[in-house]
């Protein structure tokens, strides 16, 4: 696409992982929902922390995962999200700019401390997320540099978004100022329980063409169109949205445009260790391949890439350079 | 030992580890001595951090590493050390109490923030460290629980914290408890660096007697006694303390102790990752075969074991528990 400073600009959560192991004995009486992603008040969050075994530190946040994927693929990328001007923020700011990415989003100087998400990963791989929103709800439009967000092929929004209600807003504005300068909106659905609360608000943002690209695993999906017929849901999906890709774990992904459906099986690895992050960085492979102009089945292959990568280590952004593992494994862009 | 609640109480600076990826380039072009620790002020602490790779953060601390990993063989152990009230000081305090340390020293109010230490991790897994002391400086002899040192059966103290003015004094004063109650004094030279800075009041503590063990490694060593002849430094540590541990790295360990000296082979890895904490590691062993009545040769043989544990993942602490990896070996306490 012509005029484009950035590939993608991702909006969302700036958030640091606390990330742990634990058991299923251990969520079980915390009253967690394994594989789900809840949020937690700062009571909550110091029970959390006290219960908890000993974790690493290390940024995360879900769009922020995608577009530190995308840097590591080679494209040019920005974010956009909140941090206060804390030990984590300056963690977060660290981290996100030595990966390659624009982030000038002014941190905030009082209010709640930098968002985290206390992790728990099961021995079976499985995360559960507990996090606390902190300064991200801080997120406001006024964050929203609308100049920036034209100079960005694709904008890439987090349904998590949808929990702060001033990042709400600051979503509703970026997806305008991309519209308005003819770029594209993509959203993930972020998470089963998140789609459970905003159901209705996101089937809007589709029908409305407020976000041109849907991606979604197969539990978010079920969830939006409220069905255990995968199929089915598929169906009405593509009625909704011009494109998506649903994410099926193992089984691979599947892209839906207008009636074509492209199925691309999922790359091989060798040890589950970790599935923090296999959303968010399919996504960063799938939107690199899109933003350069890749079929559908190339876009499915980078991202299915990316995610082996991120779940055989612990932690939510890459350990090796993407560009160099799509090399290795003859994927042409 | 009768009468002893704590095998071993640790007193060191309270760190948290910022661990990243380098190459030797990258430790050239910052003039950083390979595989040494530098003390670093806070400008230039943000100026590696920001010239540095994104990273991830976890409880460190050469002497703390050593009592989490004693706590992980199912030793009963305490932790002496400073952190400030902030966001890192928070997750130090976690991390070490949820690892089943007893851990009361109170968080500064005010002045340096927590003592950091940017760890960058070179391809061949040696680690290069840069730390910024901050709040692990303002460990006094007021923070020495007299009463808790005498219920400690090893009393184990980091050569680093002879850096900061007021450790070197809380640091004499524990000493000088632990012998009133009977205890012994172990000491670790640290790093060849540390030994050259304090070489002469290193000798002095272990001729006075200050310290009954020393823990070393094959550079500290030949450092103490500005010699390339391992032997004749070996003899020359044999004469000024009581009981000796020196690591050679693959090489395995020797123990010292008058005219007795026990060689142990290293314990195989598979591969290794990142050396940060492998003589921390051997010290938790080594001292829980020690604090437990065991031979010199199984002393050796934990401590092996510990070292080549953490050296086979990103990190100071172990990941898995000790007493089951001791279990799974065979080697009986």
């Amino acid at each position: 696409m012509a005029n484009t400073r950035f590939d993608v600009l991702g909006i969302g959560n700036a958030i640091v992982d606390v990330i742990a192991r634990a058991d299923d004995a251990f969520l079980g009486k915390q009253g967690m929902a394994k594989g789900g992603m809840a949020l937690i008040d700062e009571m909550r969050a110091s029970q959390i922390y006290k219960d908890m075994g000993p974790g690493t530190e290390s940024s995360g946040g879900s769009a922020a995962n995608t577009i530190v994927g995308l840097a590591s693929f080679g494209a040019k990328v920005a974010f956009v999200g909140k941090v206060k001007d804390d030990q984590l923020g300056k963690v977060f700011q660290h981290d996100i700019r030595a990966a390659g990415v624009a982030f000038d989003t002014p941190a905030a100087k009082d209010g709640a401390s930098t968002a985290c998400c206390y992790v728990l990963v099961t021995p079976d791989g499985e995360r559960t997320m507990n996090t606390y929103l902190g300064a991200a709800q801080a997120l406001a439009p006024g964050d929203i540099d609308t100049k920036m967000i034209a100079e960005a092929a694709i904008v890439y929004l987090e349904g998590y978004l949808w929990d702060p209600k001033d990042a709400k807003d600051a979503f509703v504005a970026a997806a305008k100022a991309a519209h308005d300068a003819g770029r594209k909106v993509a959203l993930t659905l972020s998470d089963a329980f998140c789609v459970g609360r905003y159901r209705d608000e996101f089937l809007d943002l589709m029908r409305k063409g407020t976000v041109d690209i849907i991606l979604a695993n197969e539990a978010e999906l079920k969830s939006l169109y409220q069905t255990e017929d995968f199929d089915k849901a598929l169906e009405m999906l593509r009625k909704d949205v011009k494109l998506a890709a649903v994410t099926r774990s193992e089984k691979g992904c599947v892209v839906i445009e207008g009636a074509k459906t492209t199925a691309v099986p999922a790359a091989p690895i060798k040890k589950l260790v970790d599935t923090t992050g296999a959303g968010d960085l399919f996504a960063a492979g799938f939107l690199f391949g899109l933003a350069r102009g890749a079929n559908h089945e190339t876009c499915g292959k980078l991202g299915g890439l990316a995610a082996a990568e991120v779940i055989q280590h612990i932690g939510a952004r890459p350990e090796v350079s993407l560009k160099d593992l799509a090399a290795q494994a003859g994927i042409k862009v």
